[in-house]
């Protein structure tokens, strides 16, 4: 095992109609002005804005409402956002929302308090040293950002859509309450799923080393999501799957599934390329199209985890004799699934084509200045092969 | 499910050699002046205290030493400290070594910036306001207490131990290097492994309750320390082992195993009698006496729960027909196991009669002023009635 830092921070409240109590919690931390974040309309349609923001007024919190964040979100909705956090003398972004519009208000907390372009915190140039406390009311189960010190935003000008990890990204608490989810569209629902067991998996199955502890905890969850989320597409109002995908996508990317191991989440960079030129492909979708061609690509180097992987996960009995047959199961159970809940498995069928290949290859690799490591080191040649397995 | 809170803000460091960097950490944080605190020999003789200094020193950080500490620690102890602390304006306490230690230092931490008994925080007539922080260096993988919320002190006046909860008891940062309990005494080794286990079994056997992602987790971190216990009893330098211990050790105590499930921590109540009024009694020797007479006691009441266990943790197969014969084969592997590590399972094996039972039956009620709920309701008759089969 590597040596590792474990840190997460954030303080969850868990269960049904918790965000009731918004106001009450925020008020114990001391807060009296914040930003109410969110993103179009269904946290209006559904009454819950409104419920807020009664808990906020019954506290007497006041509140100024920035709405719009939209999937991929974008920087320039970020840098409306913040010119509103220095003007109102915002003191905490409450994000209402999924992945998306929490990843924005990671972007404004961090970008309200520093004095340069909060890109720059993107590219690497520049690092935060001071930002807004933010919190969230999670209303859809798969980025695991209510948690994470992950954001991902897109450029509007370049186009690129790039990840920002800070501690100060960590939210100061998460309100999670499972019934929010109750109402989300099916397509929604399985992409949330395939983005939960992803960044278990991209823990999971990396180079070859094990930790124990780690290992079969990532089982635990991955098996929990499987079975869960296969209730959930049939019985949306499920509470218990509903519960147990949120507290997975929490778990998921808190690195508790990758503590001692060495990892690098290649299918989420590989992804970021296609839904960052092709924003009608969901983060959720894509990865369902990139995972299992990367996994074709590399399983022959690292067969002790992809044979676990099959027997733990997908309980694929073990044939000693023949352990490439054992990892290609366990790669074709993960595709079966991932197209018994909906999703698609090519980029063709997502109408992407070979010509858009080469440019998400450049974009990968920052136009040459990086390789991504993962089992197999990728240049621009590898990732263009492993995009064209995907085709 | 119920609905939860989780909070787990310690940041850990991880792995082999991470102690030589203790200076460079509590720089990072801003410290200049500390308390070392420890218990015996030890961590003297194992040359664990002098590499700690040596790290302090290097970066300008000044500290006060206080040894001392010891099993089941004393309100006397703590209440020394909290003089010195008090006299010499230390920062932060540094606990250096097992759950004791780190147990003491809680109690100074709080009781150094309170201005009453602070053993009136563990009757809950007074609440902590402040604390010093604290951080750990752990040489003991057993109590948890270096992520916990959680402390255990002694009162030397009364006899009587009980434990304090309080976010204020949480470390702020605590580093975990497996190789410093490579020399534990086999037996200590034994006694941590029971009290890991005990830690996930007391959330996760309860009322019939249960949550997919907390009872896989649990049963995930309940294999892992079987097997990692197994091999650590026989090679006690076996790194993987012994982190593996090291880190279940961490997560068991950090609710992460109970969330969304109703729990009492039954046999630690009982246990605490057993080693508060007999100091002979080793904590995890107790709770290797205590939980499979419990276990005996209820099962009938929480079938499910039981079988569960008997099948996912120690892979009995289960027989439909017959629950009963399922949840007492888990109890007895659990049973067999403790004996294989070398645990006495009965009161009189630890040289405790049948005259003890119905003062520790009094102390555990709090003299009648408390119930202990578990499965079943225990008054005082209940609870003779499980002591009486650990006999």
């Amino acid at each position: 095992m590597k040596n590792f830092q474990f840190y997460a921070p954030t303080r969850v409240f868990f269960g049904k109609g918790e965000y009731v109590r918004t106001g009450e919690i925020l008020a114990g931390y001391g807060y009296t002005k914040i930003m109410l974040h969110y993103g179009g309309g269904s946290v209006i349609k559904s009454g819950l804005l409104a419920k807020v923001k009664e808990s906020l007024e019954k506290k007497g919190i006041s509140y100024v409402e920035f709405g719009g964040a939209q999937p991929n979100p974008r920087l320039s909705h970020a840098k409306a956002g913040i010119d509103i956090c220095r003007k109102e003398g915002v003191q905490l972004i409450l994000a209402v929302g999924g992945g998306s519009t929490i990843d924005s208000a990671k972007m404004m907390a961090s970008g309200t308090l520093a004095d340069c372009d909060p890109w720059l915190f993107v590219t690497k140039e520049r690092v935060p040293m001071a930002a807004l406390p933010i919190a969230t009311i999670l209303t859809l189960a798969a980025s695991g950002s209510e948690t994470s010190s992950s954001a991902v935003i897109s450029n509007d000008e370049s186009g690129l859509k790039r990840g920002f990890n800070s501690d100060f990204n960590r939210p100061l608490f998460s309100i999670l309450s499972p019934e929010l989810t109750f109402t989300l569209p099916p397509y929604q629902t399985a992409c949330g799923i395939v983005d939960i067991l992803m960044h278990t998996l991209e823990r999971y199955i990396t180079v070859p080393n094990f930790f124990e502890p780690t290992d079969s905890m990532a089982e635990a969850i991955l098996k929990s999501v499987i079975a869960s989320g296969r209730v959930a597409m049939k019985e949306p109002e499920n509470f218990e799957a509903r519960a147990t995908l949120m507290w997975a996508g929490s778990l998921s990317h808190i690195d508790l599934t990758g503590l001692g191991k060495e990892y690098f989440m290649i299918s989420h960079q590989l992804e970021h390329e296609i839904s960052g030129m092709f924003p009608h492909v969901a983060h959720g979708a894509g990865l369902a199209v990139v995972f299992p061609a990367w996994c074709r690509y590399v399983y022959q180097k690292n067969l002790p985890a992809f044979c676990r992987y099959a027997n733990r996960v997908w309980d694929i009995p073990m044939d000693e004799s023949n352990p490439e047959k054992n990892a290609l199961a366990g790669i074709e159970a993960t595709e079966k699934f991932f197209r018994e809940i909906g999703m698609l498995l090519t980029l063709r069928e997502c109408g992407i084509g070979e010509d858009a290949i080469e440019e998400m290859a450049e974009k990968c690799t920052f136009f040459g200045k990086r390789k991504l490591h993962s089992v197999v080191v990728c240049g621009k040649n590898e990732i263009m092969d492993i995009y064209k397995l995907c085709l």
